[in-house]
């Protein structure tokens, strides 16, 4: 399982990678490998783009690491499974794809991928992932669009697939201080191991087709937006909704503060911080706005689907 | 000293905005009174500025909340005081000023200072604070200049302050995941409690002193490079450190975390993001360039006393 996820990963880049370069038509991603001490390493691949493409900023990276297993793991572990000795905890395997894609136009939403294996031994061994978009402006049915195909692949798979990681994703994509959710959401999910009724295999065929929805959900996207025009207030706008997603990427993704605690490759990590940000204190957009319509549909629980 | 300290606070947070509008030239703190539900709140100064002044972005807040201690807090304070019981630790009473200030000029360093007080009872009280200093380019003789005079604030109460404190500065704002300071440091310092050699009284008087050091160290500053010329690269520079900036402060800075933690007034706290930041891929300076000698300087242990 471990050589089989490693090879779909490693493609799944290569694939999203000539499909975003396709989209922004302009420019080309630059590639940095680099090696874990303590074993295993990556392949990070970043765009930063020019004038005539899309993308602003954009990575796109895959990692694979092993070694000792951290004590905080080896707690999270023993929490989950406590008839497994500590001996038995000893080593683990990571591998997953990350991207994150900062589009120039207050007009192309932000999005965020991620797919990954955790692997202990053949008892231990589980897959997580999720994707989430982050439109400047909420632009309804594209959320509704977006989320229809997040169901269509969750269906296809499990019936309780979607509204158990929509859910999910409501909880883990929220900024609690400012009570906004990051974007419209999407799916989100972790520890899925295999069960009586749900085999290994069949966790990574869903895996698999999270993955590959990226890119067809994505153009789609940024085809039909990428044209508008918009205003310096519109940009704006977009400059300070990038400053709540370094918010919410420093003070509580997991992965990231995960990363920068367990000394992982720091430009890598922090890759998904926006090319350019804004902080206005205490900023409210003008009543009945493009802008505070969007800030009402940044909420929990809305069913997009 | 209850009322004591406060109304030295709100005095000192009036003579600092006053102190830096007329610094500025040009533009006006405004005031935002804000309540917290379970009791207490605080009067937070915000300044926008305009061309002609020097100041991009300044906060000046002041705040004393009250109510039933945290159970975080009540566990801090068992581990410091076993002897305490938990019934004598109801009702805590925090106050203090914090001021950063995002100059429009990379040649003008940002400024942080913090001056704060804390009070369950009698028996457990103490203060804490720090001034720090961020240069975009660090100019040796100014970071000399600042430490001195902060150690000869320091000296003034005790000889091992300034060491002590230097170096809880430097450990203190520190971003890990770079393996570089913030700045090149000041003085740090919390817990200052009463002690057999050292009263209470006398451990305000050091403070205060702190407190009132801002306007003098920081004018000195700003007037002796607010006319430096600079280029569109030294601005980039600035937009790049000041992205360094918002993750300590998001990532670190205890302030901000426990503030955001415990249902802080959210745009009060996040005044000391910077008005616009940038994230760069891998940045790297050129070799012997001014950015570069900066790094150099963003270590731990450097004697600028």
């Amino acid at each position: 399982m471990k050589q089989e996820v490693t090879d779909w990963l490693m493609q799944l880049q290569d694939s999203i990678c000539m499909a975003l370069e396709e989209l922004d038509g302009v420019s080309r991603f630059k590639e940095d490998n680099w090696i874990r001490k303590e074993g295993g390493g990556g392949r990070s691949r970043i765009l930063e783009g020019t004038a005539g493409g899309f993308i602003e900023k954009g990575g796109v990276n895959f990692s694979a690491v092993h070694g000792p297993t951290p004590a905080f793991l080896r707690k999270e572990i023993r929490e989950l499974k406590p008839d497994v000795s500590d001996e038995g905890t000893g080593e683990f395997f990571a591998a997953g794809v990350s991207l994150v894609i900062h589009p120039f136009s207050p007009r192309v939403p932000i999005i965020h991928m991620n797919v990954r294996y955790f692997r202990i031994h053949e008892e231990i061994q589980w897959f997580g992932g999720g994707i989430d978009l982050t439109p400047i402006y909420v632009v309804e049915e594209d959320a509704r669009n977006f989320h229809g195909q997040l169901k269509q692949v969750c269906d296809r798979h499990h019936p309780d697939y979607y509204p158990r990681f929509k859910k999910w994703a409501d909880d883990y994509f929220y900024i609690r201080h400012r009570d906004e959710t990051r974007g419209v959401g999407g799916i989100f999910f972790d520890k899925l191991e295999a069960s009586p009724q749900i085999s290994l295999d069949e966790r990574f065929a869903f895996l698999k087709d999270v993955g590959e929805l990226f890119v067809p959900a994505y153009s789609r996207i940024v085809n039909k937006n990428r044209a508008l025009p918009f205003t310096a207030e519109n940009k704006e706008w977009q400059l300070m909704r990038r400053g709540r997603y370094a918010e919410f990427n420093l003070v509580y993704d997991r992965g990231t503060r995960f990363g920068l605690e367990t000394g992982g490759r720091t430009e890598s990590i922090l890759m998904s911080l926006p090319p350019l940000a804004q902080w206005t204190y205490n900023y409210q957009p003008p009543e009945n706005s493009e802008e505070e319509k969007t800030l009402q549909l940044l909420k929990k629980g809305l069913d997009w689907a």
